[in-house]
């Protein structure tokens, strides 16, 4: 049994999730598919190294996350398979595994080649089919990529500039890395860096001190807005039954500000 | 083997959905997971009620129903395991099982806590994730509930009103439950109050009889518009080759009456 | 092991899909369940039938490919299972399979019957859930359709008339089939059809030659639009790092003409 993940932009409209899942169960009979996502807005490769950085520790050892957001397919970047920790991750080297590879090292890095995956053609415009559908396949079959093509150094894999919070003294910037479905907007910056009663300010609002749930700001201090830490150990801005992303015309990118409670 | 369905608010956008699978699949790697939907809209319960008794029944004994629409995650309100015919229901105690506790008894009623179900920290923003996915798997692993957290009392279970379909005389009142993709009413009529032909009214129009099917209607009785029994045993208003809800500028919630024949 | 594969227009927004796969986990627990789409348009055969024939060779022999668009649900059209190849194909007859069977003759052809699949009452209005989801369970149960319902001619299947391209001379006809996710316009002009240098002309723009890759065409020859083979084999009008689609305001359905280059 090896379970597979699908992280792509391909979307659901079509038949390109359906092709690229016939392959990986024509080679890999046993192969358990599990859909995380296909709507990682198209070719949004920070989005979705932040997506996949929030998913693949959940998973099991011996996972194979299979991770497509290639705008430069048919390009010169590489095609890989990286293992890190337990789990391999197949996909373009774009920038896709900087997150993850910025958490653990990674203990193998083989370049996918067309013959070490299949007899066939190959084409330029979907490697997500032919090429890496066939590698995640033989990863979970053979429990092992030898056979996908040449190692590579650790060190090559392609990282993108993250546009990293920063402390300027007691004082914190980071930005908006998501507007979830309930108008949330989740922030980059850790909840180890927050003061004890932060002011964090964001659109010309400011908000005072922090909230332990959703439900804990009901009828609270200063209005519906809220200052909270998510789920992904990051500060989020929410609104108690409403959406915070709504009220405050919110969006991905935007500018975070914290700073310690004045005087 | 167990399946484990889910039905939850979380949207397909991000990596919401592939956390709480990852959660499930360590907890009980021979989990087999089935999407109903993630598209119930963000903290509509009464939806979420809805849809969950339309698909329950369908699955097998031994089904673990994961259900989470959570509006008011963090709060004091319970987390719950119920089991019910031969299938577990896992999700938060806030009225998502009125409609199946309205068909079946409720023959186990469970607080989920958290030291039941993980030795690790759990958010007060994502239960999904950190109580409902361990608890759904431990039941699927262990069929059985047991060590989650204490019995409750059945009773107890928390139930919403549901604006039911009235009988005043011969004319009954209901509303439209849900518009779906293909534009077809769907109220909350049952099928047999209906009388032998009857005359249905909705937004100002008028329609008489039902049709067995959309295709009877083709050419039929009076326009494009046609009274029908639906696939889940209500009556729907429906269009042949159409979207009834586009012509009607029809939305959930709007009121539809019925009265028999007139003379 | 039997692997079943989803293809319909009943979207994600409800429970429908839900109902659906209880059915098939009901009659074959041991069903493999793969989601190729449930977002094909409401009614929209043409466009099934186009993604079927993109996606079902992928998938190992022995799949069951469960298709239901179905308009005509509760008319008189047939409900069928259809073996080719090595796989079976169920959902109504209606047309959605003119292109699989364009391509490989249908070995056996056989009629659904109501009695075939279920002692229960059979909706007139959810096809997809009474009749199909349990005939493809059978069938992946039993490896074969026999109890279904009675044999058919193959050579009565419904087939659609299909807009196909043309040729005049040395010039070429066809059309835009869909537009995907990242703007690209796929056509159904066949590759081995084109000159080797061709010229393209859509939407009053004229494209010369074809690139190998849209990475290829990056700062390329004569602007950002470009014409590629795509991975279905046929002429696709793309745009690097664009949408193709939104630069010209292009649809599915828009002519496309391909001539030699001029002297």
């Amino acid at each position: 049994m090896r379970l597979v993940t699908l992280t792509t932009d391909f979307g659901t409209e079509d038949g390109y999730v359906g092709e690229v899942k016939g392959v990986l169960l024509s080679r890999c009979p046993e192969a358990r598919l599990v859909d995380v996502t296909h709507r990682i807005p198209a070719g949004d490769v920070e989005f979705g190294a932040w997506v996949l950085d929030r998913t693949w520790e959940r998973y099991p050892a011996g996972t194979v996350h299979l991770v497509v957001v290639d705008p430069g397919v048919g390009s010169e970047r590489r095609a890989i398979a990286a293992l890190t920790g337990e789990r391999w991750f197949v996909g373009p080297d774009n920038g896709l595994l900087t997150r993850v590879a910025g958490r653990l090292p990674i203990r193998e890095l083989r370049e996918i080649t067309a013959a070490g995956v299949t007899a066939s053609a190959v084409s330029l415009t979907f490697h997500g089919r032919d090429l890496f559908a066939p590698a995640a396949a033989i990863i979970a079959e053979l429990d092992g990529g030898e056979s996908l093509g040449p190692l590579l150094d650790p060190t090559t894999l392609v990282r993108i500039d993250l546009p990293l919070p920063q402390r300027y003294g007691d004082r914190i910037e980071g930005r908006v890395m998501h507007v979830d479905r309930f108008g949330n907007l989740i922030t980059d910056v850790p909840a180890d860096w927050l003061p004890e009663a932060p002011l964090v300010a964001i659109r010309g609002r400011r908000l005072r001190g922090l909230v332990r749930s959703y439900a804990a700001a009901q009828g609270g201090r200063g209005g519906p807005l809220l200052a909270i830490v998510g789920s992904g150990g990051t500060l989020e801005i929410s609104m108690a039954g409403g959406s915070a992303a709504a009220l405050l015309s919110a969006r991905r990118g935007d500018r975070v500000t914290v700073s310690p409670p004045g005087p």
